[in-house]
């Protein structure tokens, strides 16, 4: 092991950590998977021919660990729980924070892991599955200026851009906060324009072609405008992920009692569409709860 | 006067009636342009070298005819009003609806208009100030082909792009509509997205350059923020713009009972932003209604 061959850990192998595991091998990195599904763990390990070892084992042999789970409870879990792993990092380790987390939680596992004398940077992603595995994600990072030089090779492999937003953990966090305030609030707003439209008796196929070259465009209402216009709700990011992070975005705001009205309203939408059914659609599936309209119907595959 | 050559007006010299107007102009076209303030329309023909006619006349000598005003009740009172000119119109003219009006509005416009053997196109404008005097408009428009036929050399003046979206009117207003929708809703969630990120703490222009290039991009995010930043609401488009067109989306949905919440929330917020005293400021002034924070001060000019 030495620094242009760091060996790193991967903890969650959903869409987006087992693409960026995947993008860590390509680039010649020695990397190690894990999930709470045994079964995806042991597939990795076999599909990748890394050795399966006990994971303190791993998490004592790793330069990086790059955590990518759903919330901050997962990661506090998976680090400080009862099988935690913290405990066997190694003094000098560089643990890579990607799950989208109040700026709060991540100053709080930040100061934990300093204590054992981790590094952390706080890097929630950002680009979605496919760029995940091509290693084009977007990073959002904060974090001292030795751990991002420890975890350069990491970040090139997995990390079409790589922002850096200062040397406290939390700032990373708290812009991507921000902006998934903005794309859930534009995805729900793409569904209620694209509604109302289609109410109105416009041809959606026109709406879209119009909206996407005008003023009322957004990137995520050129991105998720055509699955509903094929009926494919499929999830390629769903639902429930805008009722968590919106919520997560009013919990950090009613700390210090501040108002979000747009946000609070793209919030009810998301958990109407939840509640009604859609939770695991795709989240341009919000359009569902807008009533007495035909949305397009699903194109049979040719 | 023939087909290439069509004598074309323009009422309603604001921003935008004016740039048309020198784009009709710059294309070679004999122009003549009347606004409500009487030193505007004598300016204006002083400038252009165009004979000062009284307006019934150079109406009745008119090819086409570019409505540029505010909303359908002063389209109304141009074309039917006491001293209004639909009366002088020649058959075979036709008349450009470029104000965003209801759907309704339109398809009534076109229908008095009709009886007098006057097309109309419903043709509602997009782009801003400085892309109307660069001929740089996107039109959504809709109309009969013989009437797209007669105004084709207007058009190609004042638009870079022309969307023909029915041979009804209404149907380019609908779309219009639609995107003002969107466009307002944007520029609130731009608003409070920012407000958010300077309470917790994030530096503006890291905020604006990491969004920018992300999935919670929008038209309106790129376009506006910067103003913000520069801490500077001289209006290119004003608050009561949006307090107006909200309106009439939400006014067209209420006849239906179709429930538009982000469109709602986003037209209290310009609501409140009128009512604070902003209502002339550049529509992103939608920020300051956002209490307890210090949004960027105004940059002298260097």
């Amino acid at each position: 092991m030495n620094s242009a061959q760091p060996y790193c850990g991967v903890i969650g192998l959903g869409s987006m950590g087992l693409g960026m595991a995947r993008s860590l091998l390509r680039a010649g990195l020695p990397v190690w998977g894990h999930d709470v599904r045994e079964d995806v763990t042991a597939q990795f390990a076999e599909q990748t021919g890394q050795p399966l070892r006990p994971l303190a084992e791993q998490a004592a042999r790793s330069d990086l660990l790059f955590i990518v789970v759903v919330n901050a409870d997962q990661a506090s879990e998976v680090l400080f729980g009862e099988q935690g792993i913290g405990k066997h990092l190694r003094p000098g380790s560089v643990v890579l924070l990607c799950a989208t987390v109040a700026a709060s939680r991540a100053r709080e596992i930040a100061a934990r892991l300093a204590e054992q004398d981790v590094q952390m940077l706080d890097a929630p992603i950002s680009g979605g599955a496919q760029r995940a595995a091509m290693g084009g994600l977007t990073i959002m990072a904060s974090g001292p200026d030795s751990a991002f030089a420890a975890a350069e090779a990491g970040l090139d492999a997995v990390a079409a851009k790589v922002y850096r937003l200062g040397d406290q953990a939390g700032q990373g966090s708290q812009i991507k906060l921000v902006n998934q305030l903005l794309a859930g609030v534009h995805i729900a707003a793409a569904a209620e324009a694209m509604a109302y439209g289609i109410r109105q008796g416009c041809d959606a196929q026109a709406l879209f072609e119009v909206i996407s070259h005008s003023a009322g465009n957004s990137w995520m209402f050129e991105n998720r405008v055509p699955h509903l216009l094929a009926g494919d709700y499929s999830p390629r990011s769903a639902v429930n992920i805008f009722v968590k992070d919106l919520g997560l975005v009013l919990d950090s705001a009613q700390q210090d009692v501040f108002p979000l009205p747009l946000t609070a309203t793209a919030h009810q939408m998301f958990k109407q569409a939840s509640a009604s059914g859609f939770g695991r659609e795709d989240d341009i599936a919000v359009a569902k709860i807008f009533p007495g309209i035909d949305l397009p119907s699903h194109r049979a595959e040719g």
